[in-house]
């Protein structure tokens, strides 16, 4: 941030506002405060049967790689609302939500995932525009070794015990930076 | 938003940026897009015993009405460790958490609540800066008239129903604007 979108100073600090405990984007000028805060992920985990729904990237990052429907929440929408509308988005796909199924931090890029498990409706699917192709695959059929992000492998490994189990529980947790 | 933040020029319009399907706040200058996205509210629903702390609020919005310990959650750090944050700035509480109890959205004013459940680990606790009181409540005692929130209203109803019934589960849902 080099100037302020209030007054257009360039009078722009990082810095510890007054009863604040850490660094914020400071307007010297009119004294603008800008909080910058973490963003919310929404998506599905969509399945039919015994088959999951996956899709191929055709945007960076991870370009080719494997993810489930999944993208920025957006102002205005519930976060299953969002979930539904990126499946539509990225998949053509319609959903019916069972429930919240993931919900996972990366505190190192300032992301929190929210999840859910639901149900394809029909078969009228196909890849929208940030997707090269989607595609149905059982559970030795997954691509593991090409799956875009930890988060996504995580709640597939979490969906395919439970389904062993016969029960689906929320699961949560923390993804830090690889060391 | 009047001015871009990275070039300092005023020609920032509000329109769809291409290949988008909703307006963003756009540099005519430079090209640079601004995306707001909805903010998460961590917090603790902290209790001893049968009683749950409440605090009462020193800060506006609602000023002078008890609310848990919440506040929005910080990059870098992970939505459990804000919630812990929230405490002890609010209530100088130290709690063990137990587990994810309630997450709403809240679409009409972009933001989503994730509240852990989780027990104080000692009776040390007192108003931060934010409180002006920090005190425990048994059911019958909550100041059901005077709490802040209707998130707040709504995990303490959760909570004691849950307690009367002996199992603890996650609630979620929307809470949409009164009409």
């Amino acid at each position: 941030m080099k100037f302020c979108s209030q007054c257009g100073s360039s009078a722009v600090t990082l810095s510890i506002p007054k009863g604040d405990d850490r660094p914020r984007h400071l307007c010297g000028s009119c004294g603008t405060i800008y909080y910058i805060n973490p963003r919310v992920i929404v998506g599905v985990l969509p399945y039919v049967g015994d088959k999951v729904m996956l899709c191929k990237r055709a945007i960076q990052p991870r370009l080719g790689l494997w993810t489930l429907p999944a993208g920025f929440m957006e102002n205005g929408e519930s976060s299953e609302e969002g979930a539904l509308r990126e499946s539509w988005e990225e998949a053509r796909a319609s959903i019916r939500v069972d429930d919240l199924y993931s919900v996972y931090d990366i505190p190192h890029i300032n992301q929190v995932y929210m999840l859910y498990r639901g149900e394809l409706t029909d078969m009228n699917f196909g890849p929208g525009p940030e997707s090269l192709e989607v595609e149905l695959f059982r559970e030795e059929e997954i691509p593991w070794k090409e799956i875009a992000f930890p988060i996504m492998q995580r709640t597939l490994e979490h969906y395919f015990e439970d389904t062993r189990l016969g029960l689906y529980q929320l699961h949560r947790g923390v993804i830090n930076r690889k060391l």
